[in-house]
């Protein structure tokens, strides 16, 4: 380990970095604010959520007093049925566009919401065009909302949200954001892109821990969304209309992890907010995937679709390599890497969110060199089948 | 402040005890729990993951390997929705048993998902009984499931769950029990009371803090549930499935609020578990009362309904007495209280749950004296009203 970083803090001894797509790894100063209990009916924690809306508020930019943030136990996902079901209207209809496992969740809450829905299947990766949108679009009029992926982890892709959001309002129709992963790192100002509603989750680039997530809404639809919502834990209009009324959250929050995204929301700011987690998101793929290449990885995707958050490398072709071994390697020299989501060829993916810089993804090439010398796959490049897989994405 | 009493950690200087039904004020060591992260898809968690789900078995005693245990994201009440939904099937029509907010949060649910069902209304307090029950199912054959809440934190009563147990069984229907606040303080043994399903959540007698929830079923019950839920983050099939095929949560779980509950539930068994536990709440709110009751307040509840979890005061019928002032005078003292529920007079209550003993109870006794004495209550004896209404229930 080479010394400390200044502003970012290495995990404790013996703990591996988390090279995943979150849980992350967090500060220590993000965890040590879990140290206390709250009372959540108390006024000090009443001041905490209230504290907590302004600073998400603020990342909108200009215009973001047009909306509000409804934050909602659970994980993610939970936040993501609770936008579907509380801003779809039960007459609506969606257009779901996926290119991974994030889409193709989307597509299966509205099948248990029994909300109508259609689905612009892209498969494993390609991104949804904004021309496809609009086609779609044209021809069936009954689509009252748009699904859009932000960053499909799966693949690591940074979907084109901004021609999908012309698409959409240029047809006169509604667009939800899934920026579950890229919310923190990658702008998603309002005055630039326009949306209806968009969910992120605690334990994303905001670098808390996990325990929550929360819907950023316009208030026109927080208004219109009363009745609408299947379930009543997931319900955004009341969870909204309640805290609004009372300052508290209608069920028990989870105040430790509330009090860790207060910590983390702070660091964010005092790194410079989007543009500077997103920047410093930036260099660690820049050097880490240059890194990799050198060793004879190559990536899933080109260059221009590479998101800052997560990068999806092809399995190298020598029947040396064993990805549950690589695994283990990994870890032992403390960093834990996440399977790939691929079905035609193997992968894996490797992070580059959380409490890690340029220097620490050094390490984990170097890592990598060393777990790939230990199983004695000389070439890390992949079979032919991966490289013909990647030529159907446009540079 | 006495010298800290064996086996219950004072919290940190300035930090308030929170005399409520949760969250409530966990050791150190359970929040010390928290100080590091976990890959929610690695080993290390996964063995956490499957630790917990067999330490809560193990509380069912003889019997309990015909149950399993889902644990799932969110707060308590996203648990109870997740086992409403889950296990009543659509067709099905389910009879509340009623006397509190959380027998009509559960009525609100089955609202919310169009589940047929009825609701007994026993109104603020008065325990709905075994007769009652029994009479209502044979009276209406189309009810498949009796819902009914363990402790009633809205009055402190703790219900009569084994006459109702009973009567739903001779009545050959099928009971779910919301044992929220209950659930490691209070014996559910599976060898003395009859039921298919049952909730509590992290932050409760376990002593750990919020987060998630989990639910104990029987594994016939889990395997019939496929396909009931309206949700897909609240299905109990579904993530029950995953978890056991995978060792992983569906979604993202709460992996610091799991540390600190396997650090909670370790504490539990060494404490002596559900025995041990409820013990100490017992002599918590005994000495609580005994005080109270010296000072001149009344309980709402006759001894024999006491639950050893929250209790419920009447506020003095002396006008000087304003409960706001009373929360802001205890919180300088070192004590969260609550505020009551009633809908007829005005209460408070003062939890007996958490990292507390019988010594800080006479504190709590003492702060109450105090804050008393500021207001300038000579006498804390309620009103009149308040005795008409206590004198509805039986002794």
């Amino acid at each position: 380990m080479t010394a400390p970083i200044t502003g970012i803090e290495p995990p404790r001894l013996g703990e591996p970095y988390l090279l995943t797509p979150g849980p992350l790894t967090t500060s220590y100063a993000v965890k040590e604010a879990m140290l206390r209990d709250w009372g959540s009916w108390d006024d000090d924690f009443r001041a905490m959520t209230r504290q907590m809306r302004t600073m998400l508020l603020d990342l909108l930019g200009e215009g973001g007093d047009a909306f509000d943030c409804v934050p909602m136990q659970g994980s993610g996902s939970f936040s993501v049925e609770a936008m579907l079901a509380s801003f779809i209207p039960r007459d609506g209809k969606a257009l779901v566009l996926a290119n991974g496992a994030y889409g193709m969740r989307s597509a299966q809450t509205l099948e248990y919401l029994g909300r109508d829905h259609v689905v612009l299947n892209k498969g494993d990766y390609l991104p949804p065009r904004g021309e496809e949108v609009a086609q779609i679009l044209a021809d069936d009029p009954a689509i009252t909302h748009v699904v859009a992926i932000h960053c499909e982890t799966s693949s690591g892709i940074l979907n084109p949200v901004e021609e999908i959001s012309e698409a959409v309002y240029a047809a006169g129709r509604k667009l939800l954001i899934d920026s579950m992963s890229a919310f923190g790192a990658i702008e998603l100002k309002v005055a630039d892109i326009r949306y209806e509603a968009m969910v992120s989750s605690a334990n994303k680039c905001i670098e808390g821990v996990p325990g929550f997530g929360f819907i950023i809404a316009r208030k026109t639809e927080l208004e219109a969304a009363k009745g609408n919502s299947h379930s009543l834990s997931l319900d955004v209009h009341a969870q909204w209309a309640h805290m609004n009324k009372t300052g508290q959250w209608r069920f028990t929050p989870p105040t430790h992890v509330v009090a860790a995204f207060l910590e983390a929301l702070r660091a964010h700011k005092e790194e410079g907010g989007v543009a500077g987690r997103g920047g410093r998101y930036a260099r660690n793929r820049d050097v880490m995937v240059a890194g990799m290449r050198e060793l004879g990885f190559e990536t899933l995707l080109k260059d221009r679709w590479l998101s800052p958050i997560i990068v999806t490398f092809f399995c190298p072709d020598d029947k040396s390599f064993i990805f549950d071994r690589f695994y283990e390697l990994m870890k032992e020299k403390g960093f834990i890497i996440y399977p790939g989501k691929l079905t035609v060829v193997d992968s894996f993916r490797v992070g580059c969110i959380g409490q890690m810089d340029e220097h620490i993804m050094r390490q984990v090439v170097t890592a990598a060199k060393e777990s790939l010398d230990v199983m004695g796959v000389a070439d890390a490049s992949p079979p032919a089948l991966a490289l013909e897989e990647r030529a159907k994405l446009a540079a």
